[in-house]
């Protein structure tokens, strides 16, 4: 199948232009090397920081022609990884992105060229807009490079349990069949699930799948919908090959998600810092899992027209326990881990009821790798073969979600340096 | 009260600050002065077109000034209208809208500073986009604007009927109770009302009032979210002062309304056109009762926190039923009014279930003006003073919602001029 993959610079986007060379997939990367910038911006590099996907699609391109005389375990059908030299940002760039989708002609697009942080999102106006208007704006711009032609590409969109917030009600899988009473009359339609999400990051990815299901309806677009969790892991048989081929490893407050902060924490001897209570319940998955959905996902696609969801995870944990796992798993090595509840920057139920339905995946063939002890060691090991380039400052969260009403209103730029902050475009006319 | 209305050189904005200058409140009058240039890309300038803002404001204050003299029954607590001379795009200029803010401090804001059309929406991926930022980053700004302040003023959204689409369910005022029954066991909670509506315009009111919901939840913002059915009607109280106190009458396919295009089509003697069956079902209100509802919001502010959602229309009309209405009307006159079925340029249910509910705002007073004969009489007269002005050509729809796998696939620019079209764009890097 050919496939194009957008974001193939990111944690994810990577791994799956391997896997899908790998399984025999005819695979075209691109990023708009965007993350990269914000990185910096916000001081939040990864711990050894992979190479660009130009260079990492090189080294597998010649590893991969070298594959039989070295010995790593090549699959006979393995193809080599296409790329764009030159950063396609699809959101300000659409005409490269319509000549791209026209002379490669994908059957698949895995797209997850979008700002993937919802503290970043949370800094300031400028981060929020900027949020908002680069995932809305890129996924338009892919909607239209693909409405017009005749045998529409499967559009593969990644989106976030986060969308759905924490509804007292079981979270199903995109969409809900609902049943309102009217007098003595009863109505009954299937309607997208009505979402609730905590950060400008999310809504942008509620925003985004509102506008793939009407393209679905209006262009007969087909578009799977795949509402992620919070992954973790960094290893995928790919990886495997050579170090060179890795991915990118965030710890920080802004780019780091829980289990990879605490590691990074607990590497450096410093206390797992869960926010509030620790109440908080998420889906997780395994890296490897996330490329085995995207897979499943593209082997069997929608219909032309129909906007289908997934919900992406295999285990649900709260924060605390994450924690307490993460104690549990490094006392084999007699670390001792220290846990310690610091105040909330996040607007959040600590306490909730949390019941989201994932078995669409798995109907489709999903056989999850569950968190482990030894996931979580070899993590804390890659942190401390880094120790030196561990910030732990950036693991501290800068950015307070209701920022808004204290830093803003003494007209004082936020503690991060995004853009421009706040105080000082109140001075630019 | 103070009260800043963005967007007052509009149809809808420079009556309501007339209305509520009237009402003894102290206005704040500014506008982008956008929709006047996408006028002019899409020839679909109103009839006998109305002053800038601006020159409005100062003939208001100035007739005011003389308002006892020339007996024009000027209420006695009438106020002027202040304004801001330079036009403020409040999506490209967040420093300014600041600014006023911080100045102006206003207690209520009605917000009308969007691009206000469904079809021109649909136009190019251009317009898509467009409309789309334009729309969301607004709302942002304004949201960023107030959310530093230590009393939030009250935010008047306007949004549209169109934005939940046509469910089969009744539909409710921006929030459902929803039961969910998982096993045997019953959930139950109130979630933002189901949307699925049918252009990129009014998908950028969902996200607005997605973005709105959060804003109030996070910051404590206090707003009001008006989901406005069809508006008609050009005359108000205080458009009866003078006549360059106008406001603008489209009746082209894109700016102009079902009613507006009707009665411009009549004026001239060409059949009505009405798209596919007509069946489609709508709520309207006159342009009255839009004003009475925006000063009815405001009287009742939503505590801080509090995202609040009216339904706004009087009455429920499918097409079809409106243009016998209107050829009825004019058979007073002995006008014979043709009624043509054409192709449906929308992607829209012809025939359909239509239940929605709009009881909020007369609870809180609204006394509504229903559809007459007369108003049709007088708005047809309007048009027939105007009639060599008239572009029958520009009545014609000429944007199909499916047009993407049509036009764009042959690569040819769409038949109108909005913006750069697409097929220039491909050549552009």
């Amino acid at each position: 199948m050919r496939v194009l993959v957008l974001g193939a610079d990111g944690y994810l986007g990577w791994p799956t232009c391997m896997y899908l060379a790998r399984k025999g997939h005819e695979v075209m990367a691109t990023d708009g090397m965007l993350k990269r910038k914000w990185e910096v911006e916000v001081s939040g590099k990864p711990i050894n920081p992979p190479r660009p996907y130009q260079q990492r699609a090189k080294l597998w391109n010649h590893l991969r022609d070298d594959g039989q005389a070295n010995n790593v375990g090549w699959a006979a059908e393995s193809c080599p990884i296409e790329y764009i030299t030159y950063p396609i940002n699809i959101a300000d760039n659409p005409a490269s992105l319509y000549r791209l989708v026209d002379t490669f002609r994908p059957e698949g697009i895995v797209h997850y060229a979008e700002q993937p942080s919802a503290p970043y999102s949370q800094a300031t106006r400028r981060s929020a807009v900027n949020t908002q208007t680069n995932n809305i704006v890129g996924t338009l711009n892919l909607i239209f490079a693909t409405a017009h032609l005749a045998e529409k590409p499967h559009i593969v969109k990644l989106g976030s349990m986060g969308e759905y917030g924490t509804p007292n009600l079981p979270i199903r899988e995109g969409w809900l069949d609902v049943t309102v009473w009217d007098g003595l009359k009863r109505y009954r339609d299937r309607v997208l699930y009505p979402k609730r999400p905590g950060s400008w990051y999310h809504l942008s990815k509620v925003h985004d799948s509102h506008n793939l299901e009407f393209a679905c309806r209006t262009y007969g677009l087909r578009c799977t919908d795949l509402n992620q969790g919070v992954v973790y892991g960094v290893n995928t048989d790919e990886t495997a090959i050579h170090p060179d081929l890795r991915t990118s490893l965030h710890y920080d407050a802004i780019f780091g998600t829980a289990i990879n902060r605490f590691c990074a924490q607990a590497a450096t001897g410093v206390p797992l810092t869960v926010y509030g209570e620790g109440g908080q319940t998420r889906g997780f998955l395994d890296i490897r899992d996330t490329l085995r959905c995207v897979e499943l996902a593209l082997d069997n696609p929608p219909a032309s027209g129909e906007f289908r969801v997934f919900n992406q995870f295999t285990q649900v944990f709260t924060i605390q326990e994450l924690a307490l796992f993460i104690r549990r798993a490094l006392g084999r090595y007699r670390i001792d881990v220290q846990i310690e509840n610091v105040e909330n920057p996040r607007v959040e139920a600590e306490q909730h009821f949390y019941a989201p339905k994932a078995t669409g995946l798995k109907e489709l063939g999903l056989d999850p790798h569950l968190l482990s002890e030894d996931l979580i060691c070899d993590l804390v090991k890659k942190f401390m073969e880094h120790r030196d380039e561990i910030n732990l400052e950036s693991i501290q969260p800068s950015i307070k979600w209701r920022s808004q009403s204290s830093t803003v209103a003494n007209k004082v730029a936020s503690n991060i340096a995004i853009g421009v902050a706040t105080g000082g475009e109140e001075n630019r006319t």
